[in-house]
């Protein structure tokens, strides 16, 4: 009898689901014994997604109990709601929970309830949650129960975003994050705008004024800065590639900030780390460049003229932005290298 | 023997070169006598485009009096310095210019100089060319032997800016155009970074802090506002998509502006004009319903958060941003319908 | 009040309802008087297609009287079985069919029910309705009140294949068409295969063995080679581009067979037709040269080694393959140029 | 010191050698000790390919004796000849050989220099080569020092091919195999064909009469087949994806075949064997399912109709078709597992 770490997937069948089976099945520290979905219940894995058609692993119809008696951990990629639903049964139960979902990640009930138009069925949860960020909440994670992994677009604009604030390079007000993101970003969802036609040759933004992942940026950002609150603008496009999500923040410099400085901040937050990299002076990141890989790259630009620092970060939505991140907050909790799995 | 005008093509083989071929040789006021390419002289355009399989004009070796003697019109799809070598000379045997490289956009030749790296052949001609924005100039256009036809960025930028900014409704400093462009922006280039592979799936920024169409968007921007100057950050990315531009433009708003009063004064500006179309509040720009097409659509959010007006607008890169923007000035500098052959 | 021909689009919300609304309205011999949707009955065309966006023709529900009363010819674009059942009555008030649907091409209602899985409504229609492609028909198409139109995949292999078999070049035996379509094919239809990242970097065949074209392209192949029946093999594929069908077609040669011999073959058929164009010996065709044109490309290659002669040819499969052709068959009744609206 | 295994590229600069990089780099068995090219000599290969910008391995000038001082095996990734010239010396110096190149493929330096324009430099070496299909060759690949990797195409066609043809299942005439291939088959090629404009939205044949890798073909499934030789059409297309190859290939079924007997067949060669799955009955091959891994997937279809045996077939061109199927012939070679590094 193996004695892995047995790894459960709630919620399976979307694309954060299925790179999760990628990364959990070929992962030698765990064991994927337990995926479920309404939908798919009594098929196999392998049946819905043909890339891995040898995972003879059922899918089951969700319930706490079903999920307790399988798993040791339950990575939640679940619609919003789900995982708080099933945090505390799951957690009495001595379930761990990676959660992909928004749940856990704001700090107040109040601003969930705002962009969800959902009231937080476990407030007295939240303050458990560590927000998942391994770069950044390393330590934290380590000892938790309970991660609420960030959204894609959070993770490409927060890896540069709060080492910068947090160095005191840039200002805190008049931020811009102009991210464009592919079409699997929008979940494996079945709706007119995101057939082929209706994307291919198309570049559009959307939710530019109040997009669910911008209270969490604030959040985030706000506490790196070391102020009560940080207000900016957000602006998601949707563009005609598969997989990657590239962000271009825009801050005001401080005085000392240059190109070179916030790039040394940088070097200096992440070297060592395994999935961050920084680019040399002048290079601007390239979503091709990282997209199956859990990897985040970040270049620096400083235009003199209008004093703004330009931050361009890239990373692949669906491994760094969900699966693959959530792997990683695994591997800190489990104890295994941080890279395990992932490379 | 016709009495159409007879129009050229001067540096014909590139894409802006093959739509003004679609265009010109279906336009029913003018034809179509010359086109210039020094690498493919001798050869038909059919040849050379085999779309227009069926157009038999031979490419020519260029120089200003071959096409001072075969037409009375010629459209300079040239690199930059070429048009302004050859305007003097034209001129001076009655051809018409419609210029769509950047060689009379910049009122200021150290300017050029600037962003260009060559000194301007032709400084002394500058003045008397008109920026060929016929939704904004179409009174000069008329009247003008010498058009600098707009960049393709520019044109999305400064329908709606100007507009904007002449109406009060914004503030003139801190400005962001973030654009994003299909590769045939890049022109018909042989360069490893435009092959098939390098492009798909990939997502970039470039020239972040002085592309050589910003100092065309803040001069005309600055007019618009009436004030010495307009100072923005200009982000440009390559989208893997053939053609197609949109930009997001990020103005802060005056009081009494918001959505509503952003889109009332685009309409007062844009009612009547055949190839300007304002969505409805709330609705953003998609590229796919412009494309082929020489009209830019509109839109506007606000977003009272961080008083920001978020524009979003779209363009053909090559139709309205280059070939058909310059048929359109023809056709008012012919006395045509402004619309003739364009739709 | 207009004295032009009226005519109306039945089932209009699809990708050839949307390109018969592009041809119509820019039409300048008829007007577009009525659209049906049953889902989107009450709305503009304008706020489906926002491509057309200022067309307010409304959308009304479908029914024979209703159409009748706004229109003298009606444009089928509906599912199997719609067009067999509002014929007669259509026919009956004095309009005029052209129907892009599947209900009136083959010649023997046992077939259709084979394929199309029900029973033919109107079989007794059957032998009053033409065949509508306008290259091989046009004398009989010019005198029709009942047009049915080709399959998209059809077109693209019957253009070429009928001159070749007609001409005795080619066996009728051991005939392969192999065609690769672009996703708006498969209709503006929500199903998972068809999302956006279900479809791009995807290549993959479907319907080898029974594919609803198949009994179509057999029924003309045979008429044209004076036989009664024709077998062939037709493997369609689905590759991610937007518009374009390419078919490859591997015929044996007869004696006396040539690339130069079938092509000349093509020339004698088509010369003076303004829609097919004959590529030179050794050229192969690209639906890019042909997407948003009513245009067939034709090239051949000889295979000695093989004694195949190998047909190259391309269509837009919205344009020719279905809303253009249309339109080009409409002319003919009409007495327009055959080329009107298509140019 | 590192008792790994010594590997280098030779020829590293293109899409096979960037697949080699990331094969072998984080390959447990080896390490990759050099690389070559002219054109980068000096830089590192994490500076030509950003995706592997760790790699601090330099690119050196080719020659035999700078490779043989640095590597046990070399990986031949370079123009046709370049391979045969290097062969002798590198073998001589004890350097075993994995050449990706067509250099090897061909039995008889005949039909090599009919299809490559060359004399082959070193017919005498032909006869010592291994056909590098691992799963029909394995045996002769463990304990050979030259092994002749297949082409892309070629590996689609014969994985299954050579077993029908040896199961007697199908006839030996009359084969057709169209393929699709993405357009990283082109190479990382400078040409304005392979732009991504001119790929993009384009579906087009090419080499349909004589493409280099036919011999090939015929070469393998003849002696597959126990007959002298075998003649087929082979029809490549060019597809925008970046990766995949689809291969259909159509046989006439000899009595008793079916697509269940096809399948049992498939089943019995590869049952067991890492890298190829077959499909169930009815299911045709995607090539979204095998990108980025050494996996072929086969599907079969059987046409009553014609009895045709309609084989479906796709892997990735550059891991199976090119640099997977290197490494997975050198560890075979090298004795380790054969998936090792692979999965």
């Amino acid at each position: 009898m193996s004695n892995k770490t047995r790894v459960g997937i709630v919620g399976a069948s979307g694309y954060a689901g299925e790179e999760l089976v990628r990364l959990l099945t070929r992962h030698p520290g765990v064991e994927l014994t337990c995926a479920t979905s309404r939908q798919y219940a009594g098929q196999t894995i392998g049946s819905l997604f043909p890339r891995y058609r040898e995972c003879q692993v059922c899918f089951i119809e969700p319930s706490p109990e079903a999920i307790a008696e399988k798993a040791d951990i339950a990575f939640m990629a679940t619609p919003h709601c789900v995982a708080a639903e099933y945090a505390g049964p799951l957690l009495q139960k001595g379930v761990k929970i990676i959660d992909i979902s928004a749940d856990f990640r704001l700090r107040d009930p109040a601003v969930y309830e705002k962009y969800y138009k959902k009231v937080h069925p476990a407030p007295e949860l939240i303050k458990q949650a560590v927000y998942g960020l391994p770069e950044r909440n390393g330590d934290k994670i380590r000892n938790s129960s309970l991660i609420a992994c960030p959204g894609c677009y959070p993770t490409s604009i927060l890896l540069p975003g709060t080492v910068l604030l947090e160095a005191g390079l840039v200002r805190t007000d008049a931020i811009e994050a102009i991210s464009l993101s592919g079409v699997t970003g929008a979940g494996r969802k079945v709706d007119l705008q995101y057939i082929f036609p209706e994307c291919n040759e198309s570049i559009r933004p959307y939710a530019v004024t109040g997009h669910r992942h911008l209270p969490e940026i604030e959040q985030e950002l706000a506490l790196a800065a070391g102020v009560p609150s940080v207000t900016l603008n957000f602006i998601p496009h949707l563009i005609p590639v598969n997989r990657g999500i590239h962000s271009t923040i825009l801050f005001y410099a401080k005085e000392g900030c240059s190109a070179e400085a916030a790039l040394a901040a940088l070097h200096k937050a992440y070297d060592g780390k395994p999935f961050v990299r920084i680019l040399a002076p002048g290079e601007l990141a390239d979503t091709k460049h990282v997209t199956m890989t859990n990897v985040c790259e970040i270049g620096c630009a400083f235009d003199a003229r209008t004093n703004r620092l330009i931050v361009s970060s890239v990373i692949d939505n669906i491994t760094k932005g969900a699966a693959g991140q959530a792997v990683q907050c695994m591997n800190l909790m489990c104890g295994f290298d941080e890279t395990m799995g992932l490379i």
